[in-house]
């Protein structure tokens, strides 16, 4: 029996994880949130009223064995006129979603069409989104929260309406054996998937292990300053209960490299401040090249970014699991 | 060995001819103009820049052996905002040739996703429109082409550039035992493909039979009182060379449904005017349910339109072939 792998998140973290641990035999399944608001998926949410196709797409295709065109498709950003910014995995899954009438049927023949190993599943089918109780003012929608500040303001981060909890997820949650949370944006991609009535409940009665990835680099309108065990007391704060395990970077990346970063006053993440009284696995996590998604056939932009190397950390939840490469 | 068939058109004639010949054991090449200048089609064409999709997209649906939500999934039209008016299917191929960079080769990944018994071949790959001079006018697009008044005017009709055939629809015509020609909008989707340099030549040398099916209504803007006859002298005229066998229709829709098209002054084709000196097949064409292309799962409009039943003209050609169902 294959052991049973759940990664909660959405965004680009997510995709890396997957890509990762897909070369392991391993049952994944993918619980994504589903409260973005913004680009592509905004547009098809406002215009067509479909739920939210982007992050459950772009795990569809780290979880695809399909061929490289195959995926360099799904990935395809339309460049001009009224298509111009959509991208064409976000039109399959809204079109499958209209001719099905469900969204859950639209990921089950998109999953089919791109041959998945594994499962997405989206966290919530309801149609929700992410307000900010920030000082006095109320912030809507997880594009506008992004770009607000929160450090220090936050009083409430909910889903409106309340979002009930996909069946589908729960049920992988409660049989699975090592729940990986994050990375990714913490805000707006991690913590909404705890905002769903029943999740965090779910994480906390299961028998897995709880994994927690810290992320690379702060984000200077929301974590400003977090160190990694801000991170995971921010994380168990909205979990309700303990992480067994954090996953954290202890390498620095080259300086000019941080200084672009700076520019945006977003910093690395702080080892020196470590949880106490958890597991601790600590190393380089970075990736060499920029592994994150992007189009198929590109050149990767060498070091443009600080992003997690896929393969190292899919290696060191391998170790947690005491599994080798298939 | 299969029978070779071509099938050559482009719109809803060409996927009524198709659905019903994929149902015998038949090797079917579909060759598709590619002067079509509409709709989402002249959309795509307008800001992408890509070759028209819509006609391809159909034919690809018609010889699909996907399961009906696939099929469902190509023809789906987003109904609202940005999107609006856009074929999933015609989005699928425009993505597929910006993703592969040809047109080519998008036809044949959309093939296999779609699981094709056959082939669909556009009839060139060069960017083309279609030209009218009609008096002393030049009408350019097939769009508009459509809604101008060619009776007694048409000059010349020409594609613009000069267009080279598809080495493959040469190759598929040269090995062909059967050539059906039509049914469909005789100057916008049939006569395109002998415009294209190269292919009426290659028909004419073709050993195999020439089979023309002819229409069974007229479009008053464009062939206003033409008979089996005319239509035979005219696809003759592109060709260059003789039909040897024609099928028409010679039994009458219902007076309410003739008194719908005679609103648009469109008349019954009239089978008392025969062409001499060739293999005629007149019958029952008629579909008792509008057996055009229409989104799958909704209800066929029963008599809304005048169209061949694709069973019975695919039993005809069968007939011809000495072939059976499979």
């Amino acid at each position: 029996m294959k052991k049973k792998v759940v990664v909660i998140g959405g965004g680009t973290g997510t995709f890396t994880v997957l890509s990762g641990l897909k070369k392991y035999p391993l049952d994944l399944t993918a619980i994504v949130a589903m409260s973005d608001s913004g680009g592509s998926t905004g547009i098809l949410r406002d215009e067509l009223g479909v739920l939210p196709p982007g992050d459950v797409a772009r795990c569809l295709v780290a979880l695809s064995s399909s061929d490289a065109l195959m995926r360099a498709l799904m990935d395809y950003r339309f460049d001009n006129g009224n298509l111009k910014g959509h991208r064409f995995g976000n039109l399959l899954l809204s079109a499958l979603e209209k001719t099905t009438g469900s969204f859950d049927a639209a990921v089950g023949k998109a999953s089919e069409i791109l041959r998945i190993d594994g499962r997405v599943v989206p966290v919530t089918l309801d149609k929700v989104h992410l307000v900010a109780h920030v000082g006095r003012r109320v912030i809507r929608g997880e594009e506008r929260i992004q770009m607000t500040e929160l450090n220090g303001n936050l009083k409430s981060l909910t889903l409106e309406p309340a979002a009930q909890a996909n069946p589908k997820a729960l049920a992988a949650i409660r049989a699975a054996d090592l729940i990986l949370i994050g990375p990714g944006n913490f805000y707006a991609s991690i913590v909404p998937n705890l905002l769903v009535r029943g999740v965090a409940e779910a994480i906390r009665k299961s028998k897995a292990r709880k994994v927690f990835v810290c992320n690379l680099m702060t984000k200077a309108e929301h974590t400003r300053g977090y160190s990694v065990a801000d991170y995971t007391n921010a994380i168990e704060k909205y979990l309700g209960g303990k992480i067994d395990i954090v996953i954290y970077n202890n390498v620095k990346p080259s300086p000019s490299l941080l200084k672009r970063y700076a520019r945006e006053n977003d910093t690395l993440i702080a080892w020196d401040d470590l949880p106490q009284k958890r597991k601790l696995i600590g190393g380089n996590l970075l990736a060499h090249t920029d592994t994150s998604f992007r189009k198929i056939g590109t050149p990767a932009k060498e070091g443009s970014l600080v992003r997690h190397d896929s393969a190292r950390l899919a290696a060191i939840i391998a170790k947690i699991l005491c599994i080798t490469r298939a």
